[in-house]
């Protein structure tokens, strides 16, 4: 459970956050992380938290959900609402279960946007998976502190029944978020060399292999292995060079 | 659902109040039932009830639980803390699934103490079940409108029999396994000429890659760009030709 970071990106009341500290504690999870809120710390934050004052001041505070995501391998976003872009999206059992059985051995989050507006796409982009809770198609906006306890609940659930996940045979050590992120600026370094992306007129590329690569789930070899492939076709010549690392030659004559 | 009750026994603050109306309303339910109420109606109950007003206004107030369960054939009654003189309590999971199958023909309800002290033991014996919430064993209250949350999200999954996947929007269409095969070929090519690859000593890159993509369930438009990118990088000028085409040129002129 100390794997499991829950994030609150641009929370706008600290009721809120006070609120989602308490419900964090009652399902066991200690790891609040606050991407930009608006008010915080607050004395409403402290009221509504009751006897979780100890997750709000341990609670980290990032500038940008890239750092609040620092180091996971896994991220959940919660969403209300149908978006564009998405793959399709999970039931938040589901997402739980998801989640559950990676946590087993790596870090995870449970990403939540604001109040109002939910998460931005390019927030949402940055997550692997994305979850919805199951409600009233007529009124199907929870209260935030409310869908945390949901997912929290649902999560504690899952973790006790993810005991023993199956065996994975030949799966390699995942790549971090910021591993990931490495990929995709140097994808973006490529595209824009060869000329296949024009920065003054980028459209949805990066967005678009960001989703992909969020959604695979990306092993450490596979970064290294596509990070050696887009330096060898930077190669005027054509020629392998071996430029970039030992790990990019060793994969081509494996 | 509109079978189903929610019962808050002396509720103390407005605020739970109206966040349990919002909570029902999320999943359907609307028919609140308060006995007691120390302060109702209030501004703070509307607030906290966002878009669930009509669920305040409608609401029923009576002086007894007795009052309150007329009509009802099975109550659930939701604790915290452990009884004495109790029967065996169910998890909330468990609950509900009780409480959906009896609401399919009768009157059922879900009852909820007062904030501090829960229901009395002269209430829980007029609950025909009472189940907990699983929850952190050092830190197991909940707030009010939080554990509505909960066994009205566990309600209302207990009662949709089986859940249809969600529908998708935005997510394009998949790609086909030869679209798939076509991309590997490409890529394959690619790192060929790029000299990444030494087809003698081909190792397992191709595999490699080959379960990445089978992993991340590709569509046809991230098929597209990925060879669009691969064409991109092709082109000794570093000139763009566009998209799709381009990647069909050089596939042809591999």
């Amino acid at each position: 459970m100390q794997r499991v970071r829950v994030v609150l990106s641009h929370a706008s009341h600290p009721g809120n956050i006070g609120a989602t500290a308490r419900a964090m504690k009652t399902m066991g999870f200690s790891r609040l992380v606050l991407v930009n809120p608006k008010i915080f710390p607050d004395p409403q934050a402290t009221a509504m938290a009751a006897g979780a004052d100890d997750v709000l001041v341990a609670a980290e505070i990032c500038s940008s959900l890239q750092e609040a995501l620092s180091g996971t391998v896994l991220a959940l976003a919660l969403t209300a609402r149908r978006r564009e872009l998405a793959t399709a999206p999970l039931w938040a059992r589901a997402g739980a279960a998801e989640i559950a059985q990676v946590a087993g051995a790596a870090e995870v989050a449970l990403v939540f946007g604001n109040e109002t507006s939910g998460l931005s796409n390019d927030e949402l982009a940055q997550c692997g998976r994305w979850a919805m809770i199951q409600a009233n198609p007529e009124c199907s906006s929870l209260n935030l502190a409310a869908a945390v306890q949901v997912m929290c609940y649902e999560l504690r659930l899952a973790m006790q029944d993810a005991a023993a996940p199956p065996p994975v045979a030949g799966a390699g050590a995942s790549a971090t978020h910021e591993e990931v992120e490495g990929l995709l600026t140097h994808f973006e370094a490529s595209a824009v060399a060869s000329g296949f992306l024009d920065p003054e007129w980028p459209g949805r590329l990066m967005l678009r292999l960001r989703r992909l690569f969020a959604r695979s789930g990306l092993e450490k070899e596979e970064v290294s292995i596509l990070r050696g492939l887009l330096a060898s076709f930077r190669q005027p010549t054509g020629k392998r060079h071996g430029g970039t690392s030992s790990a990019e030659r060793s994969e081509g004559a494996d």
